[in-house]
């Protein structure tokens, strides 16, 4: 074989699930996808920050920033925190990243060798693995507790991580809250504990936080911010989904504190930034102004994630209509994750399951095992009403199709 | 260390020595920096590129594109191998990636385990090195031959690599052309011999040809997609320099031909891009306009290359009435890289040449020794004319004080 042994782990297996929706697409079948989770799609990018994005490029922002970052950003992100979590950052502790996937890569890259472990919870961000696996580690799966609304059994979680120490290296745990694809948002007294467990086995603990205002029905959304004080950690984060810009590809690492292993994470992290030389300009500078005006980003979150709650709301009642499914309501993101009772139909498998609702029915969901969760199916819930109600319908009328 | 192995290797050992720099700087010293290769700075990016970026946002090209890049700037890049080499290339065999720094991440990852090698010529781009021994690899370094305007020596590199192949697994053969930091553009009778010693032991051949249009004095760019005909290669490009839009991270890889090598590349690059999910949105659309709207950039690049050529050499003709400095007239690209008589100077590395020059006399050049250059110095000769002037006659003045 001529390619890299890790070559094989480079791949996105929900992407490489498009054919069949694409083939039906070319015999011009009109496929609903409800499979990616891009908001730009469904709600314009809004305009102050497409202003921003224009000014900038008008500005001539079109050269290279510094590799960590222009300094303009890094700051409003340090505003951000201290508004939204009273943290105090300093803009040395942010390196701006291509989006959180290539956070996802620096992290991964500075910090695994081969064999090392990542403690992830399941339903996991699809992607959290390849990269993971292209450096060389192994992902330590433990499990989200459906029963539980998703949430972290900490008795469970300490009694592995004792177990582990011994034979293991972890090198760290990651946290994605609100979750994808579970919707879930993490409730602090559980978090607490989760940070008290990566303290005490002076674990590094990763918190993507890139659905942090993305968080409804009631719900609070926690940061580590608030809780991890005195030890090392790290938040992913980045605009593309409270600031509505996916194909910005803006993204960013915080390392707050100012520890040993913090301060050498730092290093590091800008270190990785230099040896691509710098992110896109405008866009850095776009984001910028975007966080810088509060007033206005307020009103276009609002307004956004008011849709979202009422088109994930209405969705998870229908789900709820179907005796073959069940559905723990989302609080937070924008994807539902409805357990699917295989058992009581014709079919053996989520991936046999989405194949064939897609081929029959012409609706594309995700299947849960591209999310370390078998016998689920992902809806992203960003369409209007009236596109998630007619998907859902036929979502419900398959499974009684294919009811034993 | 908590760090990985690997993570040692991620450094910009060239950004790193800009502390002195900054340092004067801050002490309101006024410091002419001719050691960072960004068009954008001096040559504002044209305005009908801007006008294309502007008008991609405001038409809402914000969210993800296709992992592989948009099937317009695929097809722009496809039309532009046709027009310029007569290539016949399609958009699934492109790959858009976040810059050149990516296509070099995805290119290495792709294809080197530990301890493999890569063949690089010296001098090099400075972030070669850095993405091979990421991927766990070596470089195995042969030399560009000075005394013949950095040409290569096809004999001495085929007798390489006859010794070599015994022993080592090497993965590909990476040629810059034309060069960073020599800014030769290399002969189509010597680069005709390197295809056909890469055709012949079976040895991927890369090429870098970011600078194929900065080219000048009368010499003319043969790109390998011109020669190596029915033989797996990589061309990796974009949009930085001959579109003079460096902070737009549009890079690409081109993988012309239908052999089984060049298919397995095609579908891998494809899929390294899917695990990142998406380049630059509004960026893609920008440049894919670019490279369509051939008579703009016919002129606003002309108007560049005259500029480039003409402070080029007035730097080379100053640096050639230097007596302690031997200079190869560059032909392309807009960097110089004269060789430093150290024997005749009381300062013994080019490292020690650059920190002094700097703290002297308050301009910033890069050392060669960031280049595989050792006792040479890179300028970059972007600036205007009077800036360039007064930076090499202080660099003449600073040469003869320091003759021993």
């Amino acid at each position: 074989m001529f390619l890299s042994e890790r070559s094989k782990y480079a791949e996105n297996p929900l992407e490489e699930d498009n054919y069949i929706a694409d083939n039906l697409d070319k015999k011009g079948r009109h496929v609903i996808r409800l499979n990616r989770g891009d908001p730009a799609v469904y709600f314009p990018t809004p305009d102050y920050i497409k202003d921003a994005y224009v000014n900038a490029i008008k500005d001539g922002k079109t050269h290279y920033t510094e590799p960590i970052g222009a300094l303009e950003l890094r700051e409003a992100i340090a505003n951000r925190y201290k508004r939204m979590f009273n943290l105090k950052v300093d803009a040395e502790s942010i390196t701006i990243t291509q989006g959180v996937s290539e956070a996802l890569y620096i992290l991964n890259a500075a910090l695994v060798n081969k064999n090392d472990h990542a403690i992830v919870f399941a339903p996991y961000y699809t992607q959290y693995m390849p990269y993971i696996k292209l450096a060389g580690g192994k992902p330590y799966i433990l499990d989200y507790k459906e029963n539980d609304g998703w949430s972290i059994d900490t008795d469970e979680l300490e009694k592995h991580i004792r177990a582990l120490k011994k034979k293991r290296s972890i090198r760290y745990m990651l946290l994605t809250n609100p979750n994808n694809p579970t919707g879930t948002v993490l409730d602090k007294k559980v978090l607490k504990e989760v940070v008290g467990i990566a303290n005490e086995h002076d674990l590094l603990l990763v918190s993507d936080e890139i659905y942090d205002e993305i968080v409804y029905n009631g719900a609070k959304f926690t940061s580590i911010a608030q809780l991890a004080k005195g030890m090392p950690y790290v938040i992913l984060n980045g605009a593309s989904k409270a600031y509505d810009a996916t194909g910005f590809r803006i993204g960013y690492m915080l390392t707050p504190e100012n520890d040993e292993k913090s301060e050498a994470l730092k290093r590091k992290f800008a270190q990785f930034a230099a040896v691509r030389v710098s992110a896109n300009t405008p866009a850095e500078y776009a984001i910028a102004e975007g966080i810088n005006n509060v007033k206005e980003h307020n009103k276009a979150l609002k307004n956004m994630v008011k849709q979202i709650e009422s088109r994930v709301n209405l969705s998870t009642k229908l789900l709820n209509e179907n005796e073959f499914l069940e559905t723990v309501r989302p609080n937070g993101a924008y994807y539902i994750l409805p357990r699917v009772n295989l058992k009581a139909l014709d079919i053996s498998t989520d991936k046999e399951f989405t194949d064939k609702f897609l081929e029959e029915e012409y609706v594309q969901l995700s299947r849960g095992s591209g999310f370390g969760a078998k016998s689920h199916v992902r809806i992203v819930a960003l369409p209007p009403k009236e596109i998630l109600e007619a998907a859902i319908t036929r979502l419900n009328d398959f499974c009684k199709k294919h009811a034993k």
